[in-house]
């Protein structure tokens, strides 16, 4: 990792949503074009299968989402998500790491696309997740 | 409510996925045409700009979607999420009761689509999610 | 349907985009809360099963949120869509009308939501389609 | 091009639904793993700007989407759409061939999941559509 990177990813953690830290989202990486991060998939993220229950997984692909797009954002503007799309794939069991990555699909003035992709503990694909920012001036 | 519909609830509650229990989801009633819950935009649950966050959002809407599939289920059946899709229309001030209300949209022998509205303290909706769920034969 | 709404549906018939007449579309009416159309199932507009193929039950609700999205356009603006989502509840038999029917479910000033439910010919919902418009200064 | 993969195309081409032949959408190759269309953006496809309207984008890329999953399709199934989801990203100059790729992100036994990028003249992403595919047993 370069250091540019390595202090975008430092501030970046620092200033991690309060819901980012409550979920113990742990930022592995953030530049401009890929965010990474992992999270433990504990027992109180399982649904009543034991697996990883949906809403914890598009939780955390939102932080990486969200915190992508504030990554690409030029100054003295801020991004808010407008929708977010979610194809799940494969159930992700407990007791592992789940590892999220986010890309650009497209980079407008005024509109943002990502995609977050889910992998389980053998980096098998388990959600895949579009949203879409919309780029406003910061308040 | 009616009898049939406080037992029913009562058992989904006693039922509820560990993710859930952990974000403090409070169901209010459950029938196999509505679910409705709410929760506490605790601080632990916001974003940056101090608002309940939008995989806050999206997880709380999960619980429900679940819910209410699992209400509709055939015996000897069990469903699974395939896709989630939310619009964000609103945000949600913090230390509030966040309102969430689930309706079918479609209920066919495989699939079955649900429509969860995410409200403020004000009734105002501030997010719609639509999910479609597979019904599978009981494992 | 009042004189206004009388007026606003013709306007908007004669100014209908090119794709709209050669799908022959036919408006029933137009307001800024509601825009009605349907389509004959002609068989050009079939899939292999001989329903209506998706893409011809997505072209025609479209047009429809195209038209509500501009109907409700504050002045001197314009509106692109951003995104659209579609649930395939029920196939489309050919050989009769389709219906459309488009509400808003959001209007902020710059993101509008709007969802049109397709029908069958005995108005059974066949498809559901929610897509998001962002509204943007006329050129 | 191998020629298993001629005959594929040219099994495809012969047997392409109504709609695709209505659309004129030429199909370039197709494989268990990609299918291949383009389709001119002649006037009656476009919309009030100009440009070729969304929803005749969506119906291009349905028909990408639809024949990629009948050529992963087990013997004795049949598919059908269950949702579609589309992200506009640039819109499509008229009198150009726009262009479509069709890649699976998921294959599972019962759900199959595509991804179709529609690229306007100069191969600039245009349009991302998502598709979930239900198999079923042939009837």
């Amino acid at each position: 990792m370069e250091n540019a990177e390595n202090e975008l990813t430092r501030r970046f953690a620092e200033a991690r949503p309060p819901f980012a830290g409550w979920l113990q989202v742990e930022l592995v990486s953030v530049s401009p074009d890929r965010v990474e991060a992992q999270i433990h998939v504990a027992e109180h993220l399982t649904n009543r299968a034991g697996g990883m229950h949906g809403g914890a997984i598009m939780a955390f692909a939102d932080i990486l989402g969200g915190m992508a797009a504030r990554a690409s954002l030029p100054p003295l503007t801020r991004t808010t998500t407008i929708e977010s799309k979610t194809n799940f794939l494969r159930a992700i069991r407990p007791n592992q790491m789940a590892h999220g990555v986010c890309i650009p699909l497209h980079r407008g003035r005024t509109i943002t696309v990502w995609q977050t992709t889910v992998s389980d503990g053998d980096l098998r694909p388990a959600a895949i997740v579009t949203q879409t920012q919309l780029n406003l001036p910061a308040e």
